[in-house]
C-alpha cells in the first residue's frame, strides 16, 4: 500500500482510540519501562496489514522498533510469529488495540479470500471482491482480497464502467445496446465497458454491441454455462449474486472468468492474533 | 450520533468509493432523469445508522429527500421497509453503495447484539462492547450496540481506566494494590478504577484497595459464583474473555454485572438490506 | 463536476487569496452596500467551470446570488455574457478575482481543446488529454477537455494501465511481451492494457499478446498510417508526442483513433473575461 | 519556499495523479528495480520550484535521493542537467509526472519574468506579479516570479491595500479621497495606501491626501510620463492593464517605478524539461 | 470576521469539547425537550465575539435560533442581555461552555482595549496589539482589539516587515542601514519599513535611510518626546516595551503615534457572561 | 502530551503567525547565520509546555536543536534558563514568538495552579480545573493544571457525567433522583455519576440514591461544612463557583475533597519568559 493512501484511516483509528490521552497507562506504567512484544496467531490464516501494523506504531511513537517476520500474502498456522515490537512501554501498550484491530481484521479478509482462491482450484475462474467493503477500508480490503490469492474488481466508481439494472432502469427501450453505447462513447478509451444481464436474451444484446464484460446476475449454475458456451470469448464473464463457500465450486465449473463475492469484505471475521508483552519497569534490581 | 462526530468516516467511505466521480451513471442515466426507493430488510434484525444513511445522501446532493420509516433501535422482520429515498437518479445511484454499506454493518452490530442481551434476560447481566471495532467506525459501532440493548464500555483510551494485565506487567511487585493506588491518584474523580484479574486472590487485593469494578479473565462460571459472592456489592464485576452465544447465558447467571463480548464488533455479519429503485427518466411520453 | 470534488482545490484558492480577510474592501465599501455584476466575455471560446464559479461565491458568502447564462461547454463571442452575480458588494468584491481566476483558466482550456477538435473534423480521431496537468486542477481541467469536445485519457495513476518506455526499460528482455502480460494478469479485468511503442515491430509484439490500446510515440505521419494498416482493427491507436496544431490534421488523417495532447493543459492561455460591477452604496438619497 | 506553506498543494497534486496507487507500475516493475534518472532541459530558461520538486519525491518515498545541481533562480540553457534522482525504481516512476509538472510550470514563470526583466534592464522600474495566479499556486508562482528577477505584489487580499475602481464606484462623491482616508485609518500602520487612477486629475486627488502608491490604469505612455513628472517622487507609481512583452520596454521608459504584468501568472507556457532514467531491474547478472 | 477564517478554531473548540458526545444531557434531558437562554452580562465591558458565538450554535445544531441583541463594539453594563438563544434543549446545552468561553474572552479583550483606549483619549496616539496572541485566537483576537477601539499591528509574519534586535544583531555592523535597505528591496512595495530602535542615535540612521516605521524600544518617555521632536512628522513612532495601564498616558503624551500593548491579549481576563436557560421540557401538561 | 494531541493546536498556532512567510527575516537574515538562544525566566514559575514549544521548533525546521533543561512540572525563579534553542537563524527567529506564546501561557496556568495548590496545603481538597479553557488549547491547559500541582476535572462532555441545574430544569419533578438513576443506566459503567446542588436538602436526595459525587454550588462554608458531616464518606464533594485565591483556603478547611477554580485557565496572566540569541552570521572573519 502506498503511505499516502493509508494515513487517512490510521490516523481516524488512532484518534478515535487514544482521544485525549490513554490515561490508564499514564497513571499506572513508568515512563521509563520498555516492552517488547509477539503478534502470534491463534489461527490458521494469511496475513494481511502488516504494513498497516507497522505504521500504527511508527505514528504513535517514533522510537518504537517494529519487526514483521511475514509478509501480506504469506501463510501462518496456530503458534506463528507474525512479527515483533518493541520500545517505550507506555508508547507500545498505548498503540497495541489498534494495531491488532487492522491486523486481525485484514488478515481475516485475506484467510477468505484464500479458501474461495482453493475452492476454485484447477478452473479457470477467478474470486474478485465487490464494493461491499468497510467504510474507510476500502484499499486496505482490496488490498488483503490480493493477499489472499483473488483479484480486484474496480476500486470505486471512478476507475470502472459497471452498468447495473438501476441504469438500466433509467434508460428504458433498447437500454442494453443504448446505455452500452453511450458508455464507450463517455468514458476514458482505458475502461472496458461491463454491463449486467439478468438472461441469455440480455447478453446476446450486450454482445452485439460489443460489451467487454459481461455481469451474469443471479444466474444457476446451467443457464451459466450456456452462457459461457454462448460467448465464446468474445468477452469476459462475471458470476455474481448470492455465491457462497458451498455454492463457488459449481459456480467456478461453469466455465465463467470471474466470480465476484461480497462476503469476502462485508463479513469476514476477524483472524484471531494475540500480541504478548514483557515488560522491563526500567528500575534498577 | 451528533453530526460533527460522524463527517469524518461518512466523507471517508464517499470519497474511497465516488474517487474523481461516478461515470457509469454520467455516461448512461439521464441528467433530469428522477428516482425514488426503498430499502428493504431481507432478513429480520435491528436498525442501526439510519441517521448516518440520511447523512451520506445529504454530502452526496442537498436534493435528495431521505424518509426514515423505523428509527434506530426499532426491530424489523424480512420484507419491511426501512427508509425511502428520492431525487434525482444520478446522485441517489452514486450513494446508493455507501449508504448501504454503512446501514447493513451498523444494523449487523445492533442485531446480533441484541440477541445476546435476549440470551441474557432475567439476569441483572448487561452485555457490553470492546473496543474490537472497526477502524474508523467507533462511534458508530457503540451507538449500533446502544440500538440492540447493549451497553458500552469506555468509548476509548482517555474516557475510563482499565488496568490490564500488561499494565500489571510494568509494574511488577504488589501490582494490584499500587496500580490501583497510581490511577486514582493521577485520573479524574469522575471516572471509575478497573482493573483485570485472574484469580480470586487477585480479586481480593482489588477489593482490599478499594476497585470500582472489577474485571474477571476468562475465569469458568464456578470462580465466577464465587467471586459474586465474595465481592458481594462492593464492587461491579466484569466477565470477559472468549465469551460466545453458546455460553454467555451459563456466564450471566453467575451473577457478573456486565458480560464484555469482542463478537459483537469484529465479526458481526452485514445484515442483507436491499435499495430498489423507480427510476422516472424524465422523458415526456 | 461532483461538488465533494472540487472542494479542496477552491477552498485552497480562496485561502490563499483572502489570508486573513480583505481589508481593502472592508475599508472602504460600506456593509450595507450592494453590487451587481456580469461575467463579460472579451474574446471568443468555449465556456468551462461556470459551475466552479458558482462554487467559489457560495463559499465566500451563501446571500450572492450567481446566475450562469451559459453552460459548460457552450461557445460565446466577445461581448457575450456568460454569467450575472448580484448580493453584498463586500462578499462579490472579495470572491471577485478567485472566481475569475478560474473561469478564465478553465474556459482557456476548454477553447483551445475546442480548435484541436475542430481541426481534426471529419476524421475518426479523437482529441484526447494528458496527465500535464495544473498541479491541483486535474478534475477541473479533465472536465475543461470535455467540454471543448476532447475526450479523457485516464484521470490518474490507478485508472488506466499505460505501459510506457521507463517501465518497459524497467523490465528487459522481452519487455512489451512480459509487461502485458503482467498488466493484464494484477490489474482490475476493467481496465484495457495500453503499452507504448516507438516502432512498427514493438507495435507487432504488443499486438501478439493482445494489447488493447498501442500509444505510438513520435513516429512520424507514414510509419503512424502503416501502423494503422497493420492493426486493422485489433486495437486502438493513440498517437501521441510532440504534436501540435499544425500537425493535428495531418496526424488524424492516418487513421489512428486518439491524439493526446499536453498542450491543451501544460500551456493553454487564459481567455479574457472580464467582471464588471454596479455598486449600490445602501445610502438613503 | 517555508515547508508548511507547499504541502497543502504537493499533497493535492501527488493525490490526485496517484489515486488509489500507480497499477501500472506495481504490475511490471520489480519491486527490487532501483532507478536514476537526470532532469534536462530542452530549452533555455530559469529554474523555479526546484524545492517543490524535492519535496514531491520525498512525500513519495523517503527513500528517493533528489539532488538538486542548480538553484531556484540560476538560468540554464538547453541540454542542461537541472537535478538528478535516484531511489527505489516504482517510487521514481510514480513521482515522476507530478515532479514535472511543478517544475516545468514554476520554470515557465521564472522564465517568462525574466524575459520581461530583461527587458526593462535599465530603467527605474520593477516588473510586479498581479493575483492572476493559477488556483492554489499562489506561493509558488509568487517565488518564481522572484526568481525570475520580478518583484511580488501584495500576496492577497489581507497583506495590502489596494482601492480599485471597484471600491471607489461603491462609495460615491469625492470617493479617492474618501477611500484613501478610510483604508488609512482601518489598517495596520504597516500596510502603504495604494489607490487605482485612470486620470491625471484622480492622481492630483490621490496625492493630495497622501496616497503611497498610484496604480495608473490603462494609460497611454505620454500621460504616464506626465505622470511621473507630475508626482515628482511623492508616490510610488505602478503601471497596469494590458502590458505585453512588445510594449513593456516604452512602459518602463516613462519613469514609472512598477509594472504589474498579468501574463507572467496566467497564461505562462511550461518549460520544456524531461526526465530521463536508467533502471537497475535488480536481477543478478 | 469572514467565515472561513474562523472555522478551525471554533471546530477544533466544539471537538476538545463535545469529544464523542455529551453523554450527560443525552441521559438526562429528553430529545424532545427545548431550551431558551440569554446572554447576561454581570460586569461591564464591549462586547467581541458575538458573531463567532453565533457559529458555534450554528454548527452543533442548525435548528437553534441565535439572536444578538448588540453588536461587536458596542458596550455593555452589568445586567444587560448580549443575545438570546433557543431550540432544541439538548443542542442548546452542548454548545453553552464553547460558546461561552468564546464570548468570554473575546469580549475580556475587547474591554481591555477598551480601557486603554480611553486612557490615551486626547493625545494622538493609537493603541495597537502585538502577535503575543492566544495561539490558534490571533484572527479573533485581531479583532476583538478593534471593537474595543484599538488599531491592530500586522497580522502575522507576512504581512508586515519588523526589523527587531534579533535581526539586526544577525547583520551585524551598519546594521539599521543595511537591513532597512535590504527590506525594502525585497519586501512587496505594499509594505511599509519598521525598524526598532533603542536610542536615538540608531534612530537617527534609521530616519537617514527613510525607515517608514521607527518602534522605540522600552525607552523613557523623555526620551521619546524628544525622539518625537527629532523625528518632526518623517516617520511613525511606536513605542514599545513594558506599558502599562499606570504608564500608558504619560506614553501617549509624549507624542508618539502608536503604542502597543501586549497585555492587551496575552493577560486580558475573561468578562463574565452568563447562560441562563428556561426548559420547556415538551411534555403535555 | 501525546504529540497526535498536539498536532492541530501548534499547526494553527504556527500557520496564523507565519502565514505566507516570515519575510523580514528572509529579507534581512543571511541563510547561512546560525543562532543560539536562551529561554530565561524573568518571574518565578512552574514549568508547562516545553514540549509544546519542542514540537514548535521541530514543525518549523527540523534542523534545530531544542535542549530543555527543567521538565514541565519543575519550578524556576527570575533568571533560571529553562531551555536552550539553536539552529539555522532564519528558522529560529521565525518560531520564535509562536513558541513563546505557547510557553508563557501554559507555564502562567501552572503557575496559578501552583499557587492554589499551596494555600490548600495541609487539607485533603484537591484543586481542579473546568471547562473554562481557552479554545483549541483544551488538552495543553488540562496538562499545565497538572504541571502545577493540580488534577484535573473530566476532559470535556464524553469523558464524565455531571448534572448541572441546566439539566435538572429539563427534568422538572423529582429530577435529582430522576436524572441521577437515568445517567448511572445509560452511561459507561465506568463513569461515576456527578450532580450538583444548590442545598442540603438536594445533597440528601443525591446520596439517597447513591450519587458518587455531589458538587456543591455557590455555598458559604459554613453549609460547606455541614454537607462533608453529612455525607460522611459517602460520596466526594466538590465546592464550586466564585472560589478566589482569598477564599480558597477557607473553603479547603470545610473538607470538600475537590476544589474546582475556574480563573486557572480562563484568567491565567501568562509568565514573562524571554527568549535571547546570540547569532553568528556564518561570515568568516
Amino acid at each position: 500500500m502506498h503511505q499516502l493512501g493509508i494515513e487517512d484511516i490510521v490516523r481516524l483509528a488512532l484518534s478515535e482510540d487514544i482521544g485525549t490521552g490513554d490515561i490508564t497507562t499514564i497513571a499506572t506504567v513508568p515512563e521509563s519501562a520498555t516492552a517488547s512484544g509477539t503478534f502470534r496467531a491463534k489461527a490458521a490464516g494469511v496475513v494481511s496489514g502488516i504494513d498497516v501494523t507497522a505504521r500504527v506504531f511508527a505514528l504513535v511513537d517514533p522510537e518504537i522498533a517494529f519487526e514483521p517476520l511475514l509478509a501480506n500474502g504469506e501463510k501462518f498456522e496456530p503458534g506463528d510469529v507474525l512479527a515483533t515490537v518493541s520500545g517505550p512501554a507506555r508508547s507500545v501498550l498505548t498503540a497495541e488495540r489498534v494495531s491488532l484491530n487492522f491486523l486481525q481484521r485484514l488478515s481475516g479478509v485475506a484467510t477468505v479470500t484464500s479458501r474461495y482462491v482453493e475452492a476454485v482450484q484447477g478452473t479457470r475462474a477467478s474470486i474478485i471482491d465487490t464494493r461491499k467493503t468497510t467504510p474507510g477500508m476500502r484499499l486496505l480490503e482490496k488490498a488483503a482480497i490480493r493477499h489472499g490469492g483473488g483479484h480486484n474488481h474496480r476500486v470505486g466508481l471512478s476507475d470502472g464502467i459497471l452498468i447495473k439494472d438501476n441504469h438500466l432502469a433509467a434508460i428504458g427501450d433498447d437500454a442494453i445496446r443504448r446505455s452500452i453505447v453511450s458508455a464507450r462513447a463517455a468514458a476514458p478509451h482505458t475502461l472496458k465497458v461491463e454491463v449486467e444481464v439478468t438472461s441469455l436474451e440480455q447478453l446476446d444484446e450486450a454482445l452485439d454491441v460489443g460489451a467487454d464484460i459481461v455481469l451474469l446476475d443471479n444466474m444457476d449454475p446451467e443457464t451459466m454455462r450456456q452462457a459461457v458456451e454462448r460467448v465464446n470469448g468474445r468477452a469476459l464473464l462475471e458470476a455474481s449474486g448470492g455465491i457462497t463457500f458451498e455454492s463457488v465450486r459449481a459456480v467456478a465449473e461453469t466455465g465463467v472468468n470471474l466470480i465476484s463475492v461480497g462476503a469476502l469484505t462485508h463479513s469476514a471475521p476477524s483472524i484471531d492474533i494475540s500480541l504478548q508483552f514483557q515488560i522491563n519497569t526500567g528500575a534498577s534490581s
